[in-house]
């Protein structure tokens, strides 16, 4: 298995009092607001369910909520081709993907420009050789030169192509995370392998506040149906998709996680889910989002800790930024948020590495900055600070003894390199020598250590026969979608 | 009073068993290896308490040590001129003080250069306005400019004369400590005044490993005997000054401590004491230390900790980095540092502010982002996530409905002003809009910031007649270090 082990107890910032309080709303919401739901399947399920339904207003009673939410598992696993590579969603464990759904990208070299699939799969290799990122996001960026109707298709297969880690589907409608639920099924051995232990991940949002449409809902039936992993995760920006204050916004993300959970527990009982989302603070001037801003900051220690009320594995994200470029902005802002999502004990850190202005752009220097990041709190999970006579070294202080360096010791011989951490990134050197090499800030450092990323990747294959299956299932998906238009 | 309040529980890294071990293999170290003690006076004082002394080396008996430590409070008051701005140093409380001692001043208008009483002055008007800046360093950076052996009077007087907060003081020997605590007496109503509640803290490090010397001692004698708050400061560099295994290297730092905190204890019963000091790695390869990384994360955490074992408040540092400008990785570092400040629950955040270059310089431009990082925290202690029925905003979200945007809700006017952190740094806008404005990155930004926040400070004044004093010392105490020379 590839993840994290989290051993820090989580800080908890809200009281026990306050997370009753927010529970309450959230069950008030539920029951008395309600959702609209516009898909006629689901309305249908819920009316049979015996929830009161008005027009396509849906009212969740608690005890429907309470009884659907407490047949989701608090933990389950994810399949990768390379079985090393799976891994636990929940315990104390923490994964991490890439930032997904950009519509840009951006290096040094080529500047700000659309998705494209060259792009596309650099940043999948890259995901690839990083150890820090455990999951691969098969929407790391758009392809914008790719056919709308059919794209789902090349990104699933591609990243299940170039790496052979979890995979997060970029499916958001019935057909298109039917199709990655097939191309799962063609990739680990059939339908019944997957239902037993997910293939694929698919991220299920509501249409923030309190709908769920008839696209999304079209993707949870098609991934719960097969019983792959959902991440449930409102958008909510403070002000705008969800009330100002951010007691208001909890309960509406409680509320829409719950509502979102419980159909699709009652689609299928049992399937995997994740409570998640993403509650930063908007810019009232501006009209934008603030990433890695305190709002940010609080909401996913608060998240997590009602995600633990309710027993569930708790999404939250990390290395984000409302930044332009990678200046200090980006590393005060994307560090700002890691650590919460470490703190918090997240479960699952979706855009932990790339994401700059806000999400609209992955940007590859960005990318290798945030790498170096989880790597420093990866060497803090592990091996943490142990303590032993070893470590302790009396005898290493005896003999060194008052006034003189350690520099020579057989002490620090023997321990330096596995005692401390080796930056890939960092500049350490003095400003002299920092300036003969040309002084070069951390965006141009991590530009040069993409290629160097980028250079040492390594195929890991793809089995021919399954390879050829997937290729056959595209070409006649591909057929019937241009026939369908 | 004007400091934080920290309502987090500290996050302990260390089991019980780990806080034993390191407590007793320092006091083995004090015990066995001892600590070179280079000052006559300091020498006969344990010498007179009864330790075995053999030539300068002290070996330290484990009842001497707790005895004496134990006379130290586990908190304390510090003065200020404007009483609403002094602090706690204990408790749940945090305060902050700029980057210290460095040699450089930087910003992009100026470039690197030594630092001046010119710059000297800009940043402790910066500092004084800052609100996230509780305590005044007179060493905020060297004045290369004034003659060396009376520069010391100088930079005091010109923090008191530019900022009402407290003050920690650039006395580093015994005449210039005893200056700054006459001078204090004088800013504060005499002697007995500041006996009371302490005018000045110092700065004492031992020159580890295990040697404090006759320079420093002088230091520590001339506050103790005053009563002065005394903050000791081990610099540690695990592989160079210290073992390079963090057990060993937080051993030696509990011993330093230690042995430091004893003999101001056996100068003056119950003088203010702070356990201090820095340990982070050295890059074994450039001979550099390395601020920012996750080993310094971690022995701040664990540092902490100790401190609390011993009932002692605790210094640590926050916003500092190895980088050589104000660039993303400037801005990694830094927050990585800063956070675990907050989560180790740090009484006194040294170098909170400015530091670049490993502390070589202090940068205009990055005091401003490590300033907009505090703001960020400061909000996230208070108001924190008040919830009540107000933030739960139940009505709101009725009212808003499904699908609706709360932009308009008037509980977003009502709240939005007193729920949303506003940035006096980042760039929040879009990508078009940042490119109309001139595409400035987070550096250039803080470089706008830095001249705004100094025209915005406002001279809190000096009454005539203590300046008239404090000027009359300065001038017989510079004849008569001229007449020393």
């Amino acid at each position: 298995m590839n993840m994290w082990t989290n051993p820090w107890p989580p800080l908890e910032i809200l009281s026990d009092e306050d997370v009753e309080a927010i529970d309450a709303t959230a069950l008030r919401i539920l029951e008395e607001v309600g959702h609209r739901v516009t898909y006629p399947r689901t309305l249908a399920l819920l009316r049979d369910a015996g929830l009161a339904i008005d027009g396509d207003t849906v009212r969740f009673d608690r005890d429907f909520i309470r009884e659907a939410v407490a047949r989701a598992p608090s933990r389950f696993e994810m399949r990768a081709r390379n079985p090393e590579k799976g891994f636990v969603i929940g315990d104390n464990h923490m994964v991490n993907s890439p930032t997904g759904g950009a519509p840009f990208v951006s290096d040094l070299d080529g500047g700000r420009r659309p998705g494209n699939v060259e792009d596309y799969i650099k940043l999948i290799q890259v995901a690839h050789v990083s150890p820090q990122i455990h999951c691969i996001d098969s929407g790391i960026v758009e392809t914008m030169d790719l056919p709308v109707a059919s794209k789902h298709l090349d990104m699933d297969y591609l990243a299940m192509r170039y790496s052979d880690k979890p995979l997060m589907t970029v499916g958001a409608t019935y057909e298109t995370s039917r199709d990655a639920v097939e191309m799962a099924a063609i990739l680990f051995g059939g339908a019944q392998a997957i239902e037993q232990t997910p293939g694929v991940i698919g991220i299920v949002n509501p249409a923030s506040p309190l709908v769920w449409d008839d696209r999304m809902l079209g993707s949870v039936h098609a991934l719960a149906a097969a019983n792959q992993a959902l991440i449930v995760t409102p958008f909510l920006m403070a002000g705008t998709t969800a009330p100002v204050t951010l007691a208001g916004a909890l309960a509406q993300w409680c509320a829409e996680n719950l509502a979102g959970i419980a159909i699709i527990q009652t689609i299928r009982p049992g399937c995997p889910v994740v409570f998640g989302g993403y509650l930063t603070a908007t810019d009232m001037a501006l009209g934008q989002p603030t990433l890695g801003s305190p709002e940010w900051s609080m909401s996913i220690l608060a998240g997590a800790q009602l995600a633990r009320h309710y027993r569930l594995p708790f999404r939250g994200a990390g290395g984000w930024s409302s930044a332009k470029t990678v200046d200090a902005q980006a590393g005060y802002e994307t560090v700002m948020g890691t650590w919460p999502a470490l703190l918090s004990g997240t479960h699952f850190m979706l855009h932990a590495a790339g994401a700059l202005e806000s999400t609209m752009i992955i940007s590859a220097e960005k990318m290798v900055m945030d790498l170096e990041v989880l790597r420093m709190f990866e060497w803090m999970l592990d091996p943490g600070l142990p303590v032993n006579d070893d470590t302790l070294a009396y005898d290493a202080i005896a003999k060194t003894g008052p006034g003189r360096t350690y520099l020579r010791a057989s002490h620090t011989r023997t321990h330096h390199r596995s005692a401390l951490y080796r930056s890939e990134l960092a500049s350490l050197e003095d400003v002299n020598l920092w300036r003969q090499q040309g002084s070069k800030d951390a965006q141009i450092r991590a530009n040069e250590r993409y290629k160097r990323m980028l250079a040492a990747y390594e195929d890991p294959g793809l089995d021919g026969a399954i390879d050829a299956e997937l290729q056959e299932f595209i070409a006649r998906r591909k057929e019937q979608l241009a026939k369908a238009r």
